[in-house]
């Protein structure tokens, strides 16, 4: 998942590639799945089934059985921790709570996108209905708090952990305000980049942004140091989005698993649309408008908007964009972490280059 | 909301009838409301107006300009602190996180229902869209966590307000899982009362016994004393759903603003329906089955229901469990309660033989 980081002795703990991150939270993550285990199998099993852990049988899959998903949001957390000079496993229950928020996330967002898959599977809301994937997404979130109730028993202090859960809870309302900001720019055609930028810092970087704090507060850190490495987080998951964005109209199909611009073909309101729309005059808006007209948009129209993109220099802007973040990330990572040999930054720094390079 | 209660000095604080429990609570509440305030106006629009402070141009409703509920979980929750001879005030941030958590399953259960109306006013996903309502759901479970955190503020011991919060989202999951069950029974003809109690233990007194439980701790309860608290919400909660299922069939359409057994109506697979199912013989089965083969059963086929029910000595069965279930309360209230004069412990008193004489 991580390209294999620099040398030196490390800062404390060990965390060998991102897979470690897997096995150091997955007993967090069992207890709270362990927690919807019950009167209603139903609701512990769309919550395993959404994690890759069983089939729509609910009969259990190996590792590697299904995509689990890349869990980038506790490995932030886990070498924030390690970054500041604390054991990375002081973060393990933050971690497993993350990954659940994220993925209760994703359960109600396929909801109200009306996606049929996630990971190659078929999603909750298709093979349950929605009522019921409602439940397995309001059933997740619960239990994503019941890692972080624990974190006095790995040595924190309780006011620290109360500080924790209320800014979880604070981050969770960024990302539903994000979604209903989404949401709300469906069928509209005045979305302005700056409007669409707030929707991301809600919807995808608030979580990594808290992901970086809170991992660095557990691993010891002060306030200061704390902050830097929210603004990191924050840096890292608008470029991560933005860079999304590119690959949902520039990504090679190989890679992104869609159609070439798909996210043109499926009239995404993503960065890239959003800047054409800025750079047109009243002619291309109005050419662009009727290209947008249909459910989806034809081969021959799918041509003509990449040719507008090129032509408005938009992919060259996206691309500046997302360097511009990426930078940022790495100069906020440079500054928060412990100076001298430390793995766990080298770690998040290669993070940040694959993320970079994202094929696309 | 509550008659007013027995003489004799206070055990601690004051706590006039319940419409003083909105005044306790409001400023927790109002905080946490705050918290949805930001980028999208609509998410904290959508929650005021379901708790009934907004219409539905989101503007600003008077106190009574709609129905805000009944707030019987709050007013459970400051009872039982005072009932052991704490202030009610202490549990003012559990009345509050009790209030928006009660009210996130209602705006998920409406989208799930398919209700149209709620408190006589169109449902938040009949204005806004299902997406939209999952939404203002979430961020209501959100933002319910927020008072817990402060509990400590008001004078509570962290550890044990981490115990709280860990019961409250174990308390959220069997809401959820009831829900689930509840949703699974649809369209199946086959569910015993036993299965249908334990959707109730989950849908409905869960929280009721949380309220109760957690209230008696934080007015400083031993671990026994609050058990018994515990046991009192539980029955009080069951007693509460099995009345509202005999006023769905039985209730004067003047007291439950629905039309004559409504419930027979849309075919619910409540408790007396499902008591009659078991008592019938296969020919009276197979008559029921007829008759609710249609998605709607017409006035004929209510008048027929109604009549079978009273054949087989249904609604005396119903009204007998309901009044064991009170009873239970009522014996597990006294032997909880600080003996003595004790207006909280007598007001619970009060409200329990209110809900035990609802209409109908």
């Amino acid at each position: 998942m991580m390209t294999s980081a620099a040398a030196g002795p490390p800062v404390s703990g060990t965390l060998a590639p991102l897979p470690d991150c897997d096995r150091i939270i997955a007993p967090y993550l069992d207890a709270a799945l362990a927690a919807l285990d019950g009167p209603a199998p139903l609701l512990a099993g769309m919550a395993r089934y959404h994690l890759g852990l069983v089939d729509a049988a609910l009969e259990p899959l190996p590792p590697g059985g299904a995509d689990r998903g890349k869990r980038i949001r506790p490995a932030v957390a886990l070498l924030a921790a390690g970054a500041v000079g604390g054991d990375p496993a002081t973060a393990a229950p933050l971690g497993a709570a993350l990954e659940l928020l994220h993925n209760f996330t994703l359960v109600h967002d396929d909801v109200q996108d009306e996606s049929p898959t996630r990971r190659h599977r078929a999603t909750v809301w298709r093979l349950w209905g929605i009522g019921q994937a409602i439940n397995a997404g309001d059933a997740l979130f619960a239990v994503a708090h019941l890692p972080l109730h624990h974190l006095v028993e790995v040595g924190a202090d309780p006011r620290l952990t109360l500080r924790l859960l209320d800014a979880f809870d604070r981050m969770t309302v960024a990302i539903v305000q994000g979604q209903t900001l989404d949401l709300g720019f469906e069928g509209r055609s005045d979305v302005a980049p700056d409007d669409y930028l707030r929707t991301i810092e809600g919807k995808t970087a608030a979580i990594v942004r808290y992901a970086a704090w809170a991992g660095a507060l557990l691993g010891g850190a002060d306030e200061q140091r704390a902050e830097r490495f929210a603004a990191f987080g924050l840096a890292l998951g608008i470029g991560f989005q933005i860079r999304d964005d590119a690959l949902g109209i520039w990504g090679a199909p190989e890679e992104t698993g869609k159609a070439p611009a798909d996210d043109i073909r499926r009239r995404k309101q993503s960065l890239p649309i959003l800047l054409l729309r800025q750079r047109l005059d009243d002619a291309g808006r109005a050419e662009l408008d009727a290209l947008y007209a249909a459910p989806v948009v034809d081969a021959t129209g799918v041509a003509r908007v990449l040719e507008l993109l090129d032509a408005a220099g938009v992919r060259h802007a996206i691309a500046a964009q997302v360097a511009d973040h990426h930078d940022r990330a790495r100069a906020d990572l440079d500054a928060a972490a412990v100076p001298g040999p430390n793995p766990a930054r080298d770690r998040l720094r290669a993070l940040v280059d694959r993320l970079a390079d994202r094929a696309g």
